[in-house]
């Protein structure tokens, strides 16, 4: 029979930290902290396969299960002296959920669990504190009666709220033990009557109640939800751990609390938590109570004032948990979140695991790591999610612009944004969905927030910590969040956020200042950020270890300096009708299509001519020598005309042609599917005099920037939409053609490539044919997955969300590459294109050159280049050097075999 | 060197009939017909290889060549006892092209080479016939003044004019002697006047001139636009015949004429043809005179008086034809249009070639010939150009309908088509390209109105007899043609056409009776013809050679009992949208789309239920238990929706709705490019209960239908669009619930399928995972193409006759499947399903599957069925057929190797 329980406590354990996967992430952080000799509370953990099994046999616990859990409860006893449903020394336990990967608040947990009407008097008495005893008891129901047996909370807070406007106090900690006593027995009758059967008295069917309901939850919407967004699997399932309880509860000298080894949000190497006197665990992460700051180097805020921090409460035990910390960060070699207790002026850590951090954070701390010699250069680059960057270069409030503060909270997320107030996260998603940002702003977050989180563009929170629910994932998600806003004051039923003189309802715009815990009126002025030096030190590492070149795509001067700041390598794609949809170049370009012939077309693009080389010098110097792409013209031509009969007119004047002429070539040239319509090589074909003018440009404009700057451009002339070989054969002869009359013209023989997009199916299958007339192949992932899938991206909203309901698909294909289909052509076109011609330049240049999860495919397929926006080169550069070292690692574990 | 120059003659030749690449199909047959002992005039034939040189070279005759040809022709005139450029007994050549594929009238040929001002006297004196050696002359004047220098033909014919109303006759025939003597001077005068330099009198500079003029003229662009046309390639050219000379003008006893050795037109086994006295060969072919006919039993008319036939004219000589025909037959088993020369009443075979036939002759030839022992089946179903079937089930005129007669003419094509008058091959392309229906009126037809002949509809001529260019070009093209309407008054200038007591104009519509020979006023009644006995055996036999199962697509009861009466084996293709495009139908689906929630759409679903299943009860009673594939429905749902103001206020009205509810659905619902937007599975995904009401239908359907006539039927549910598995899998989960409540409710489980369309490149390549899922597949290579070349169907006439005109494409993608991209898709698709589920049925069902060329490509990549439009049924089990014997030949072929 599989082993299911694996025990831990006291300097021993039954599995360690690499086991994850079966124990969990706390079930296996518990049993390596008992290892290394850290205070642990002893305790059981019960496998993911007990989970696995309870989903196969129709939601029941093992056979055997609680009698392995009862001989386990045994030894337990035995090591701390007392009994688990024994009245004289009760045994108390805590039931958690552990999972592999992190779910913070997704899972249930109960505590107290061996509490009964005997216990309690036990505890009380043992503890000399029967307060402490019936707060504990009046938790165990509350939660028990919850989350075993389904009583809506709301009937607990109903009852609290009485008992204490009774008793003349504002919370139910202001309650005495005989209110408390009292309001026990109020639990128990409302839970007989909301449930139909009483709170079971015996502790054994306590505990199996409460591993079923902990292992129910992995299977709740809202912890499937989270899992879809984080890219979770459903199977291994949750592990529960079964633990000695320890409360922070228990008296003054008491506390509990969470802690990072430095500072989640900037990174900074100091010790960096909060905790709540005479709480327990459940208090803090909730985010109803305010907590303190574990030091004094912590903001304050109104409801968390300075002087109160754990260091100065209780120095020797804040000592002594220090002193934990930083042997956890040494041992893991990665920034610990710790969950700590204080029962009584004892500290016991409860749970440690990989601290969730901002992408400041994140980068600063692989780096300065790495200073430490705490990790290699390798490792650092591997650490840092290349998603993340993207959240350094984003927006912040501009310090030198006006602000209007509204309130001041806690610096929860960092960044900022602006968006509609919005009071439900349903709301949030009903504006998202329209294209609206929006801030939500809700008392605190709950789990059923994450969707709605995840549709506004900030969080506000006027209650909670720094670790709160909302805290935590707006980090996760890079989103900006000020928490703890209690200045405000918040009637989400009226929907009104007054404070600061400000009397706000949905739909006002804010701005959140997540960086500086604010919350400002309007939209403010914002500024992009200069990357700090652990940046560039980071990316610098990654260079070294990547073998895919970064290119960005770009075709105005302030892009190609952008992309070129960035450390792009090169320009992987200028897409040239961007350089003629505005002003001049777009009345020439009109000129062209209203042309009644070849002639007519001719003259204008010779005026054309000189200001597209001019904008092609321009590229050409900015980028020194790089290697530049050029397409040639690639929409369809009713792209350069107006659109509504307003713009018709005023163009119509603007250009001295009658409306009506206009208006019957807009009609002419309309198209019913302009994604698979007249565009890309079919307009070279059609027009070769468009492609000839473009030809000349970009070689003229190569040889006066290399005159001007002696760095000699090798231009690359993309040729779009190729299916057919002859085709790209087509558009070559003219180029080649007009490549000979500029050579001779100005005596000068410039080196240029003519390559395609692989942009559509045919063109994978065909690359054979193709590359022997191209010399570079980049893919166009964009329209390669709209023909591959069938799917127009701009219709593509009214039925993708569905499918990712139905778990149809697990990713938006416009944003990773669809390794399976698509994927499977790109590998094909590089392999067969290599086959006729070995030097073949591959790339990419859609918007999945920036995509992390693409960027590996490219690695794996052996593309040269990837090409992406010039903001998200940073992250392709990391991107890419990830790629590399999971490639070697592949390359040595097939090796092995 | 190579072998240049190829003799024949007098029972001997150096080549043979299978020779035709190299020695063009004339030069082939002479060879063959020297060999077997047919009287042919002794000759050279120059290789293809010349004309290959020829274009090579530039424009030059190979070096050596006319050494090459003097020597050859000093043996031809030791046989025929005269000499090339001799001044006492002058031998004369023509020189005529000759293609491996015939191009009838396209090249140039010029006869009488060798005549000048001293052999002309030397002709006339041995022949005793002055007028005969004048007339010769000026004949080789005119034409090499056109042909070879250059000289305008209507040059000519105004001297023509001219010496013809000098003398008061009526045309040259009746010129004397002296006169055609007086005209030759004129005819030289001329020349040398526009041409610059005066006729050559040297008869080797006249050969060369003559060899280099018809090599040029396989280069004309009219040349070029019939290979394309014809899917003849460019190369190897043409070869060159040079021949004794015989002349059909050479007294009463003489003539030419064409003769086929069975009914062109109808098949029928009798010597039929027509024979012009007193002429050269070019008389018959131009259509400048009518001929007469070759015996009594040809069709007569004005211009063609009965009585005056070659067998009643020339008995003996008409017999000695008559044997050398029934022995060209046999020999070559197959039917032959022989050229003919009668020289003072002696027989001379100057070609034999394949006849052209229309559909209907070449169905019957086919047959007769097995039952006359002369092929057998397979060669029989071999013969018959599937495509040429179509033609047998176009329209006729009905018998029993009311015509008005305008004039009569010769049937020169069977078929009839009705169509606006015009007058030039120019404007019947115009209106072609907009659509409308032409009827093209000429005079005659020359090789220019090919494209012109090909736009239009039918072909009316005034003048010329059933072999003329516009006959024989009309029969190919299979166009109704009526030819040598002379009571007709043409007035082309004026664009008029009077006869009969009609009076009209370009624009006017006219009825072609091609096969009876009429020009009919209006529109009249036209019937579809019951397919002939013919018909029925040669498909019979092409059903037991075939492998390839034939399926027609349908939805209408007419179309699928035209199905079904035409072979077919089963229904590929329902497209349930077409049966709820109109009516009641249309309305309730437009409540669908209108309704707010999934109740209101389940609602009017209801009402659709028994009207779509009413619908499929009479489907599958029409099919007799044969399978019937039904796709689900597919085009977007704005496709139910009116398009214009006007239909939308009336449907608001119909639907007792607000038009700005429409409206705004209408908006709601546009897509940017509906070929790749929310159609197609996407729409059973978004809104199952579509794809249930449709299931439910099918299979109560099925289960009503099996009780009723006893034949069970196994529908097949055809997803469309799929490209995922899951999407499949999805749909395929929500039939197999709903089969399960029907079998429940009516006790009676019905057998079913589920497959997929294969119709987006992404689905070829998972065609494995797919197959997991799906009993079948149906390529929809509609879509396939329009995805994988990523061409918009409705799109593509903006640049298609592009890609046509400049020969980037050679068929359309359309048409004909893309063998090399597509096709690629496909064989992916087959073997990779086939490897999870050899049992996997597979198919086509889209425009395709009726196409010959492409139904070769389903066979050899081993697809189960076709299907296709009712109407190509016949014709996709004859290429069926076709196919199983290409490929059973290629098996044998790989067999030798």
């Amino acid at each position: 029979m599989t082993k299911l329980i694996y025990a831990f406590g006291r300097g021993r354990a039954e599995g360690d930290a690499r086991q994850t996967a079966l124990l969990g992430g706390k079930g296996a952080a518990l049993a390596e902290m008992s290892r290394i000799g850290l205070p642990v509370p002893p305790g059981l953990t019960l496998t993911s396969d007990v989970c696995r099994q309870f989903y196969e046999g129709g939601h029941v616990l093992p056979a055997g299960l609680m009698g392995q859990v009862k001989a386990g409860l045994a030894t337990l006893g035995a090591q701390t002296g007392q009994r688990f449903a024994g009245t004289t020394a009760p045994l108390l336990l805590s039931v958690r959920s552990g999972a592999a990967r992190s779910m913070p608040g997704m899972l249930d947990t109960v505590l107290n669990i061996g509490l009964n009407d005997e216990t309690v008097v036990a505890l009380g008495a043992n503890s000399g504190d029967p307060r402490f005893a019936f707060d504990s008891y009046r938790r165990l129901l509350q939660r028990y009666g919850d989350t075993v047996m389904g009583v809506d909370q709301g009937v607990f807070e109903e009852i609290v709220r009485e008992a204490c406007h009774d008793a003349g106090v504002e919370s139910e900690a202001g309650l005495a033990a005989s209110a408390l006593k009292s309001l026990v027995a109020r639990f128990k009758a409302a839970i007989e009557a909301e449930a139909g059967m009483p709170f079971p008295q015996d502790a054994h069917t306590q505990l199996s109640g409460a591993i079923s309901a902990v292992l129910s939850s992995w299977m709740s919407s809202r912890a499937i939800a989270y899992r879809r967004l984080n890219d979770i699997p459903e199977m291994p399932g949750t592990a529960v751990t079964l633990q000695a309880m320890v409360f922070g509860n228990r008296g003054r000298h008491s506390a509990t609390g969470v802690a990072f080894t430095r500072d989640p949000s900037t990174g900074e190497r100091r010790l960096y938590g909060e905790y709540l006197p005479g709480a327990q665990g459940e208090d803090v992460v909730a985010g109803t109570h305010t907590p303190l700051a574990l030091t004094d180097a912590a903001p304050s805020s109104a409801e968390r004032p300075a002087g109160r921090s754990l260091a100065r409460a209780m120095p020797e035990t804040f000592k002594a948990f220090a002193a934990a910390c930083d042997r956890l960060e040494r041992h893991y070699r990665d920034v610990q979140e710790v969950e700590f207790t204080i029962e009584e002026g004892r500290l016991w850590i409860l749970q440690t695991r990989r601290a969730k951090r901002t992408a400041q954070a994140g980068l600063r701390i692989a780096v300065e790591m790495v200073d430490e010699g705490l990790i290699n250069e390798r490792e650092a680059v591997s650490r840092v999610d290349p998603a993340s960057l993207e959240h350094l270069l984003h927006p912040m409030v501009d310090p030198n612009g006006a602000v209007d503060v509204v309130a001041a909270g806690l610096p929860a997320s960092p960044g900022a944004a602006a968006g509609e107030i919005v009071f439900t996260s349903e709301e949030a998603m009903a504006r998202a969905a329209k294209g609206i940002a929006t801030v939500l702003v809700r008392p605190e977050t709950s789990p059923d927030d994450i969707r709605g989180m995840n549709a506004a563009e900030a969080i506000l929170t006027t209650r909670g910590g720094m670790t709160s629910h909302a805290a935590v994932i707006a980090r996760g998600m890079g989103k900006p969040c000020v928490t703890g806003a209690a200045s405000l004051r918040l009637d989400v039923e009226a929907g009104r956020l007054t404070g600061g003189g400000f009397d706000l309802k949905a739909g006002d715009i804010v701005t959140l200042d997540g960086s500086g815990g604010r919350v400002l009126a309007g939209t403010v002025e914002m500024i992009k950020p200069e990357p700090s030096g652990a940046f560039a030190r980071l990316l610098g590492w990654a260079d070294t270890i990547r073998r895919l070149r970064v290119r960005g795509n770009a075709e105005t001067p302030a892009d190609a300096r952008a992309a070129h700041r960035f450390g792009a390598e090169g320009i992987g794609l200028c897409r040239t009708e961007h350089m003629v949809f505005e002003g001049e170049r777009a009345r020439l370009m009109r000129e062209v299509i209203l042309a009644p012939d070849e002639a007519g077309r001719r003259a204008s693009l010779a005026e054309l001519l000189p200001l597209q080389r001019a904008d092609f010098v321009e590229l050409f110097e900015i980028m020194q020598g790089q290697p530049v792409t050029i397409r040639l013209l690639d929409p369809p031509l009713h792209e350069f005309l107006p659109g509504s009969e307003e713009e018709i007119t005023e163009v119509a004047r603007g250009m001295r042609v009658p409306a009506e002429r206009l208006r019957r070539r807009i009609a002419e040239l309309g198209e019913s599917n302009p994604m698979l319509g007249h565009r890309g090589c079919r307009l070279a074909i059609s027009y070769p005099e468009i492609a000839e003018m473009q030809a000349q440009a970009i070689l003229e404009a190569a040889t006066e920037a290399a005159a001007r700057t002696g760095a000699p451009v090798v231009p690359e002339i993309m040729v779009p939409l190729v299916s057919l070989r002859r085709e790209l054969d087509f558009v070559k002869a003219r180029v080649d053609a007009v490549a000979e009359a500029v050579a001779v013209q100005t005596g000068i023989r410039v080196e240029y490539l003519v390559g395609t997009m692989i942009e559509l199916p045919r063109a994978a299958l065909r690359a054979d044919a193709i590359a022997e007339t191209a010399e570079f192949f980049s893919f166009g992932t964009n329209d390669l997955t709209q023909t591959t899938l069938g799917i127009s991206r701009d219709d593509s909203a009214a039925f993708l969300p569905d499918y990712l309901r139905e778990g149809i698909i697990e990713r938006d294909p416009f944003v990773t590459i669809d390794v399976d289909g698509v994927g499977d052509l790109m590998r094909m076109a590089s392999e067969r294109g290599r086959a006729v011609r070995p030097e073949l330049r591959l790339g990419i240049s859609g918007e999945h050159g920036g995509d992390p999860a693409s960027i590996r495919f490219c690695e794996e397929i052996g593309l040269d280049y990837v090409s992406c926006s010039p903001y998200r080169v940073p992250i392709a550069r990391l991107a890419a050097a990830q790629s590399a070292i999971a490639a070697e690692a592949a390359r040595l574990s097939h090796k092995d075999v």
